[in-house]
């Protein structure tokens, strides 16, 4: 892992949030994806070296629709940037973290992905994520 | 605003978290520093150009107690980093964000700190940092 790559933040509105996030960063997003396999619309903005991903539930059934349910508005997940993502996850599950099933699987922003289970992280949703380009 | 300078982990146990995130970096934490002024104790972490913040609470009244105690442990707050404290928070309140009272001042790991309400950033605290050695 060697940088923040994003931080996800759960969304109700995705425009109205790229409005409020371009006033604080003072740029535009530079880009909106829709991950339909995760039933969520993103969107992303650089800062420096790392991105913000802002995430809106396409789906009642999305893990993003059930986080805002639960907790309202807010930081969903920190991501970190591997270069070997198969590596990483193997060397985490030797120390005992828990990679969630079902991954890893295509992300939006062109990477592969796996989550950790936050229970083993202190309650932090961690994903790590390798650009496919890099595969 | 030009990276995220780190994100801020609320936990229970400062010392069993250092080493479940030992683990997950696999590196040490830098540095152990009390904020006495804010009832917490923090350990910073490296990942690259970005940083990891563990914040505990000394204090039952302090926000990270209070934090603990409504939401449990997980991701507290994000910081950006910026070269000139002042002017960007006169940027913020000029598009309309709230700038918490008593802010800024002297925060951890040598930086003059303020932040927003989350309120006004879709549920994120956000906070805005700056070296000391900048100024």
């Amino acid at each position: 892992m060697n940088k923040i790559e994003h931080i996800g933040i759960a969304v109700k509105d995705l425009e109205a949030s790229n409005d409020l996030f371009k006033n604080l960063f003072g740029v535009e997003h530079y880009k909106i994806e829709e991950v339909a396999s995760e039933g969520v619309r993103t969107s992303f903005f650089k800062s420096g070296p790392n991105k913000i991903e802002l995430l809106e539930a396409t789906n009642p059934n999305s893990a993003i629709a059930k986080f805002l349910e639960k907790k309202g508005e807010g930081i969903h997940h920190v991501a970190f940037a591997t270069e070997d993502l198969e590596k990483e996850m193997k060397r985490l599950e030797g120390e005992g973290f828990v990679i969630l099933p079902g991954f890893p699987k295509e992300g939006a922003d062109n990477k592969r992905v796996a989550f950790l289970h936050p229970k083993g992280t202190n309650g932090v949703l961690v994903e790590l994520c390798q650009d496919i380009t890099d595969s």
